[in-house]
């Protein structure tokens, strides 16, 4: 319902940071598909902590365990259910917190709607979800196996991949801890992200992915536009702030005579203004969309803030955190568009007699 | 399912631009308020055509005909459908589309995906659908009425509206055609739009929204978030290319110690980057977002296309169309927002036992 | 949500039997189905009231008009909005229930829930509401051609239809008022149903319902086994009390060497007792199963009931009520069947990669 | 999608009875309520194999363990995940069936749908599956305290319990190991299943279930009415061949005068022929249904079937299986029934403003 996702295929996860394990069930996924089960820890791998000397130094192995809807390597139709434990859990790192709120974080909402302060940590509203989400991300990758989703870091803080898309080598992507596939801007975000870190701050950024080889006709009117679902699946990222498909806000500053894509002989377009969608369905041209991620609330520095009788107090962060969520996030981005791609693939089958 | 929205209540509508009319049914809302018929008129009355010399010159009443749920008045707990005839579809300004599809248009996509061509215009993805979700969205806001929502045009082109949200009067909005609560800068795009017009192009603009004295604690974990749900919503309008939530992408570019919000005694907070939403939840400051909307399509100027073959021809827009959607926008914007926090609102009723 | 039936077709409904008119959606039909409207038509006048002696005498033209979904004949993809007008609601002969509760109707329970009671008539609870579900059902009988349904009405009070299902000629339903394929047991319940008439009361039934040529494969685990979602629609049916599927209650007698369906070579099976669905999905066999319907509530004798105080009166039906909905019923258990299997039929596409 | 069920609560499950374990997620349970485990586990101990002579002699102990959604012993409104491990799958008491279908299974069915074998068992389709659904009726009975609900078993094979409802002491349903509650057809209905057992064969019944103060309002129009729901979630059950609320089929058989259940001072009925639901929403009276459970499909006895290729051969069973399911689907029946009601009474609370 609210935990949930997709509509031919769904996604039903469950999880806190805190509790013995993540999970979830997919729903809806077809049989008959032979499952990689490396390339879904491979992805796994590259949204885990620990990984590099720019994102947290929590240590988590990040290990799905399938326990349904899946024999003898292949996908049976049947409903995939799915366990990642939480190995580290040091709750202790939180124990500061219990009672007081921090600021720009989830604390104060939950415990406003539900009444319930979990003290361990983020619980339901930690990041650390996203791992489920890898897992289905990965799983429809597979059953896509000819669509191709590039996400990566354009910008970190004032630091700005100049170049075109179109110019970027975007198989160059994973080869930097930054993941961003310009060599140079990506030493400086690296640079920039170890200072800010080194301050005991975050700063934010944003992720550009650009998706190849999508069939036409993926999106549904009206309210299940691709575009629309793409913004509702990023937007329901940690920390996103914002979202645009194609020409995004400074296509609002064009002309129609500017923005319209002129197509050519056989449907492809001139330009892609449109970000590889139109009326809310894919055209066929390369999918792009941005991402915007604010600064990782937690900071190693002393704030005001509030108790739960709302009474001020101050908080300094404590534990291990993300100075900069763009890295680890490129493959959540990736993992929610193959998501999405997935669904709308399947409902595209009967859209027709 | 797909032409459907929401959870707790839900719309769901029909209708083509060209067909005998457009409509809907709203599922889910509660029995026993009163409704008041001339405010959803005078809603329908600010998004429809031919209202100024800056909008489409053509003339549809909009007149909604409830024809269930409601009873002496007041809503009955049960489905509430609605008509709203077409009394102006003049098809044959389109008779020149036939065969040809419109840049930058949804034609092309939807022909790809049904196998079908409405050549009597926009049909399905005609904005015309929008006048639904003004109905709904007016009843929203009736169930709501502690909530206010004020959605305006704070940019036409490169014209921007520079002063900060919280200097602006919000009143005056609905004070001149563009509604822009600045004189001054509504003076601008006002000209600014008129000589667009008149040279047969069209330009974009951006919408920001405002809604005050929203209840802490809307919004549901993990992809129901509100952030989510209004990035869903407001992507889902025709032309919408972009949505930002509180500091959005210049969020990106700050630290983490300048972005935070900072919580005074009772819960407020300093500053509100977060937009009125924090881990997806509102927290009781004011929700502020905004949309980006690309230039509409079709423009009095020839330009390359295919036809249904896929050969090259050409075409020149005709008719009477919209030289930039964000005046008419404003109203659907609002429409939507209060559509999904009645939605929330309800849902919010059992959270907790 | 509540007013919705179907997965991937989804019907949304509206209307009240004393209102401007009854209407609906419907979502996800495939795009390309050319529409025989004739045949829409025939099923609205299978369930029409006023079609013979033993039904209500009320007139309805119970005329549909698509409004949307359906151009040049054909189907488009998109939402098909309907409309059916209440062209002879009399408002005048349920004036003398204001205030008063009919016993074992659901004016009780509607105004226990909603607070608000529509004195009108049955109003969201009349089984005019059934006619939506014609009109869908209609068309996914024409989107499902290869697949016949066969509904007849199998007893009347005490009056049972004693041949062998497989004994009867089904083309002869339609041949006789009561919808009965065996004229002597027709002639029977037709009787008895005048003479109930003429007594001012009414009497119970069951219709029993044949599909033939049904694929194997439709229905889905866990909660959407096609027996399950059969029950929940038949048991949607105003007055309905009862569901069997093949051997039902009179399967639980027996021993599981009896009931087994013994497979012969190919996959069909000796007997039946499975009625064409094992583990929820349907078996290649034909689908049997069995409706029961209570007497209608409204009689035209005298009864003790209770008044909005909760003060007891009394109370005699006036107006024009079906003496036994049986007749009038096939049709609809026929449209809900075909619904259903069109939904499943689709989801049936996308199982298997 | 389809391994879901509720609309305002929502069980999501897994797994297969051969498989690691099996589980599931509840979302939208509300936060707060203090969770009884014990209460849980003996409502799965209810439902466990080897418990009595009379059911399969199969060892499990169904130890549920919760993931997530509750903390310091109260549900926090967030998903709550679960897993039940698998301890006892003996996948070798299953070889011999490889590439065999069993008659009246849903090994063919499943074959057909999804062209995929797990010959380790019934797999997805064993009744293992309903372990999850009496953790998720177990919350759900807590959520409901006030409401009890009384489920037992009403008849195996030929015999039939011939007291009325009002008769029964149901606090002795539990006394005995066939869940019947008058001891004298108890101790036959063991005698019968005794000696089916014996003769390798195996018998249906029917479990009747009575709910006490149930609140007046719960149910939806149009189609979750609560008798079609009750009916859908009742015939999700394995084995479950029939449904009847109230008077059910005999219902079919009175007149309207005898039927009609007639109002006392202050809402009560003189009779209950409605079980409790009028127009699909409960009036406050005790809710009656039965559900008709046809025999076991696997027998000790040779059968002739057909293999993958289908070709006829001949199967016999093995392994442990019940010889007759009701006295384990009592607690089944009385799980999906506490889901239903709570689903219903959430969402009564927004039904009026």
């Amino acid at each position: 319902m609210f935990n949930e996702f997709g509509k031919f295929i769904k996604l039903t996860t469950f999880g806190e940071s805190h509790g013995p394990a993540l999970g979830g069930v997919i729903d809806g996924f077809p049989a008959g598909l032979s499952v990689n089960f490396d390339e879904i820890q491979k992805e796994l791998d590259r949204r885990k902590p620990g990984q590099s000397k720019i994102v947290t130094q929590r240590k988590e192995d990040d290990k799905v365990e399938f326990l349904s809807g899946i024999f003898e390597g292949k996908t049976t139709g049947q409903a995939i259910g799915f366990v990642i434990k939480n190995t580290n859990q040091k709750s202790n790192d939180y124990d500061h917190n219990t009672g007081i709120f921090r600021p720009s974080h989830a604390d104060f909402t939950y415990f406003q709607k539900y009444g319930i302060r979990d003290h361990r940590g983020g619980g339901r509203t930690s990041a650390r979800e996203t791992a489920n989400w890898i897992v289905a991300g990965a799983l429809a990758k597979q059953l896509l196996s000819s669509i191709s989703i590039h996400a990566f870091v354009s910008s970190v803080g004032e630091i700005t991949l100049k170049k075109n898309i179109h110019e970027l080598d975007l198989s160059q992507t994973e080869s930097n801890i930054i993941r961003c596939p310009d060599w140079e801007t990506a030493e400086q975000m690296i640079q920039k992200i170890a200072e800010i870190k080194k301050d005991g701050d975050t700063i934010g950024g944003v992720i550009t992915c650009m998706i190849k080889n999508v069939p036409r006709g993926l999106g549904e009117p009206i309210f299940d536009k691709l575009s629309a679902r793409l913004a509702q699946g990023m937007m329901s990222i940690n920390a996103a702030k914002g979202f645009e498909i194609g020409s995004g806000f400074a296509g609002t500053r064009l002309k129609g005579s500017e923005h319209n894509d002129i197509f050519t002989q056989g449907g492809k377009t001139l330009t892609n203004n449109s970000g590889g969608i139109q009326g809310g369905i894919s055209n066929g041209m390369d999918i792009v969309f941005k991402v915007a991620f604010k600064p990782v609330a937690t900071i190693m520095k002393e704030q005001q803030t509030i108790d739960e009788n709302g009474n001020v107090c101050s908080i300094k962060g404590k534990g291990r955190h993300d100075p900069c969520v763009v890295p680890r996030a490129v493959p959540i981005v990736e993992a929610i568009a193959a998501f999405i791609l997935a669904d709308f693939w399947l409902m595209n089958k009967v859209r027709k007699i």
